[in-house]
Order: structure tokens, then sequence, then C-alpha cells
């Protein structure tokens, strides 16, 4: 795993590792309130929207791994898997914005089908 | 966009432009023989198993835009939109490790929902 040192990264490595270790609530203090995050379902604009997104995911989250993390004065990008109770490997990639210690844009990459294709096999197992 | 330069940043943009740039003959000419590259799918092995993955992609690309690029001696991670024919955004990322002017290892990450959503689309159209 590569890791160098930035302004931007060492806010989205902060931000990483609270959400990672289950602490949102620390994660949130690295969003700003205005953040616009493009993600794979589609634009998400500000905190709450974002903190929504986010909520779920993290309390499915069983463990992660950081794969690659690189950044400049002002653009960082992070790597990583994760593992959640419906998908065992999840990895995901996030390039952040960062302004004044806050991540205000995000673009957030991440593979839909291996959660959709479990919320599936779940609906059709409780049918 | 940021670009700093890096031995590993060097190849893996080279690879990114050639096959943004529909050569996919010159893209395959900065992949080893023996890639291990891990994709939404699952993992491909080997230079044929990549070139079949890459191939279709190629064919139905439109458009690209490279969002971020970083890396060091070794490790390179570049984040890009693309524009494909049934899927209008359709943003990835690629986590390369780089020896001797190739890439070895990959991790690829873009989500595969909007292309089934697609391909579904498309089946129920033709029937």
């Amino acid at each position: 795993m590569t890791e160098s040192t930035s302004p931007a990264l060492d806010v989205a490595l902060a931000y990483h590792h609270a959400w990672t270790g289950h602490d949102l609530d620390k994660a949130m203090t690295y969003i700003a309130d205005d953040i616009v995050c493009d993600a794979p379902a589609g634009r998400l604009e500000g905190a709450a929207a974002y903190r929504d997104f986010m909520g779920p995911f993290v309390q499915i989250l069983t463990g992660s791994e950081l794969v690659a993390a690189f950044g400049d004065d002002q653009q960082a990008v992070i790597m990583y898997d994760t593992e959640t109770v419906p998908v065992k490997s999840a990895p995901g990639a996030e390039c952040v914005t960062v302004k004044d210690g806050k991540i205000t844009r995000s673009l957030f990459i991440f593979d839909r089908a291996p959660f959709d294709a479990a919320r599936k096999a779940q609906a059709s197992a409780a049918t």
C-alpha cells in the first residue's frame, strides 16, 4: 500500500479511517456542509444527504483494507477493499477535493451489482 | 485534473490514453503477459483474458475524461469518467502496479449496475 502525505490526503485518510472505524460522527467532521458527491446512484448534495448515503453502508461494514492513497494540495484519491455483511469483497474508490480541511467534492465509485444481487437473493428467500 | 509524474504513472497514463483513444493494440503493449486483474466480475489472469475484458468496452466507448492521476515508483491510481453507447456516464478507477514498464497487477472498479440495466432494457425491447 502506498501512502504519501499532502494536505488533501491527510483529510481524506482521517475521514476514511473514521468511517471504516464505524465512527460516522467523526467522519462527518471532514465533510463540508455543501459537499457535492457523485455516487453510483446519482448526485448527492449537502452533508445530510451524504450522511444518509454513508450511514447504511457503515452499518453493514465488517472490515476494510486500504489499497492506495495519493494526494496533492487540493485533491486526493483513495482506493480500498471493504468486507460487508452481504458482499465479502466490495472495493471502492473515492476522489475528493479538499478546501479548508473539509471534503467539498467527491467522486465515489463502487460496483452496485453484488449488492443488488444480495438484495434480490434476500427478497426471494423471504417469500 | 491532477497529474504528477512517476514511473508507474507514466505507464498507467500511456495505457489509459491508448485504450481511451481506441488503440487496444497499443494499450496491450503496457500489459504484462501474466497480469492479474481484480475486476468487478472477478479475477482475470493473463493478457489474453485482460484483452477479452477490455475489448468490448473499448468498442462501446464514445468519450472519456481523466479525473485524477497519481503515482509513485511502482503504483499508480487513475480515475476517469467514460461515455459509452449504453451508459452516458460510467466512471472508473484503476490501481495498477508497474514492473519493468508493464502493468502486472490491477484493481479495476466501476459500477456494473447501469450496464446490467441497459442490457435488460435492450433485451425487453427486442422481445
